[in-house]
């Protein structure tokens, strides 16, 4: 049925088409609905526990037998640098006095934490079908530990260059992550935005420097999407921005307004909300201080201080302070749920295949 | 044998291929080849002579019989800002004194002119079956003469609103321009880079809201890219970086050298050559002055003052002041005729369709 079977075969599934790993509004209920649909249930862990996880993952299991894929961030963790948050508060100040707070006050950490020897012994205990990581590889030690679990391992490259560094280190496909992808992007051997690929470049590129199945990411949010990808020679597709219309997903409300009147020019990439480029949708934060502010701390941190703007504005009803995730393709997405969703994509995929051909 | 035939049923070409306008590198060779080889002759005017036009347009249809695409830039004329050009020879003038030149002597105009009553009156003469507007379309009157001339009228979006403005001004195609494309960007109702979309996203967009046929182009360099376009909805693409490769192709030393190593992550988006947002290989002005610089005068005077500094540069075999154009996906072109060229984007697109139906 598909043009290309590797993926299929490799993750044991029916249909090649990967939840992409969404930290915030990817749980349990959405990875369970696209596994019943037959695609690859991912589970974002960066911003949960271990107990939310081994809990997760048992609710996902207790619905489903399909695979599921585990996704950690592999960011180096940076050490604490007072100075520069200090300068990101002193630049987020006139928020503070203009929304009563005071900037002197202490924020709390952000909770995003790297792949480590706990999240590790985690995956060995889980023992997921597939493990990918965003921001590059774990070191050697603890790559090592999940592939000898039995685990597949797939990461994101933004440029032939990381495709090629994650193929030499051992990855069993790739993610080539064009530049309308929403969200964090996956780069790390550049931080310049500005010489990001777009899919339609970015992917036959990849393709043509791996000898590994590659997996399309970036503008894909219905059946056109994935065809075009199987075209450029991926062996399956990455979706993201398509499944934070499903009910499963946990979408607040205000970022589910703006995902509703997204247009193919209002999302931009930028670094406001955590320090690292991620594609959000325009609002008040992004315009005033980014896209790409240099004043921000290392990944994550940017964000501890920007928190205590966005709970006050949102209790306000105004989105300005909010990361609004999306892709440059959200105005393509329906609202239904994830499972119906998956099996769309695919059956409707499928058709076009076969009218393309004539 | 194409999924999609309105186009070349509306240009009476062979192949729903569209040899992309190059102002420079472009000229009736390169056209002639691709008119042989079944595609839309494209002739680029913007920096062309009335004469020369006329001339290059006899040789065309002196070695062809099929249709032409007389292409015009359509920027409104800005008044001289002589405070914003001495801004800008100011940003320049390190350069100027590094190579031993006098940034005090007056520079030329640039040569490119936008569509008027007397490239208008070229058009009722030439007759040519297409002619293309890059930057919007000309005022209504001249708009309106080009149709009443009996050619067919087609321009570059870049966003869905662009897209619906040039069909509401009676454009009978409209090609949506993604981020990935080479050289200037046709954007005319915007001028944030920040927030243009990659084709993967743009084109269904723009294809679900317009009625006419839409055409795509960015990052498109074979028959993948071809394959990928229609199954996003396209009924043509326009290629560029692709053709440079051409002997035919009047493209100069360094920068064919340049593009000879292009990579996916090596170019960006820069206005420093013209004072429009363009995309080139990354060279040394654009990393110390751009790629997008405040400094920059009004569309196209920028480019009068680097002239002195790229042609001493040049003259030492440094394309330190160059405009290096090219789309994003450059290392999949492949250097032969543009007649071959064409033939072989056809006939491989068409097997690549048959392959994945199975």
């Amino acid at each position: 049925m598909w043009p290309d079977k590797r993926i299929c075969q490799m993750f044991n599934i029916e249909h090649p088409i990967i939840l992409a790993p969404m930290a915030g509004p990817g749980g349990a209920e959405l990875a369970t609905g696209v596994a019943q649909g037959g695609g690859l249930a991912s589970l974002p862990c960066a911003m949960l526990s271990i107990a939310r996880i081994r809990k997760d993952v048992s609710i996902i299991r207790h619905h489903s037998n399909k695979a599921i894929n585990l996704n950690f961030f592999t960011h180096a963790p940076q050490p604490h640098d007072n100075a520069g948050e200090a300068k990101w508060k002193t630049r987020l100040t006139p928020y503070y006095e203009e929304l009563g707070l005071d900037p002197d006050k202490p924020v709390d950490a952000v909770n995003r934490a790297p792949f480590d020897e706990q999240t590790c012994s985690l995956v060995e205990e889980l023992g997921p079908e597939v493990v990918s990581f965003h921001f590059g590889l774990p070191n050697e030690h603890l790559m090592q530990r999940v592939k000898d679990a039995g685990c597949k391992v797939i990461a994101s490259a933004t440029t032939v260059e990381e495709a090629r560094n994650l193929q030499s280190r051992g990855c069993d496909a790739i993610i080539a992550q064009g530049v309308e992808a929403g969200g964090h992007r996956g780069m790390f051997l550049t931080d310049n935005v500005a010489s990001q690929s777009g899919t339609m470049a970015l992917l036959p590129q990849v393709v043509d420097s791996v000898e590994v199945p590659v997996i399309a990411a970036g503008g894909i949010s219905d059946e056109r999407g994935i065809v075009a990808a199987f075209a450029l020679g991926a062996a399956a597709v990455q979706i993201g921005t398509a499944y934070l219309f499903c009910p499963e997903a946990n979408v607040p409300p205000l970022h589910r307004a703006a995902l509703n009147n997204a247009r193919d020019d209002n999302t931009t990439l930028t670094n406001v909300f955590s320090g690292r480029p991620a594609r959000s949708i325009f609002n008040r934060v992004i315009r005033e201080v980014g896209p790409i502010s240099a004043d921000t701390p290392p990944f994550p941190t940017a964000g501890a201080a920007l928190a205590p703007l966005k709970a006050v504005a949102e209790a306000q009803g105004s989105s300005d302070f909010s990361s609004l995730w999306s892709g440059q393709a959200a105005s393509l997405a329906r609202e239904m749920p994830a499972a119906e969703l998956t099996e769309k994509l695919a059956r409707k995929a499928q058709e076009l295949l076969r009218k393309l051909a004539g």
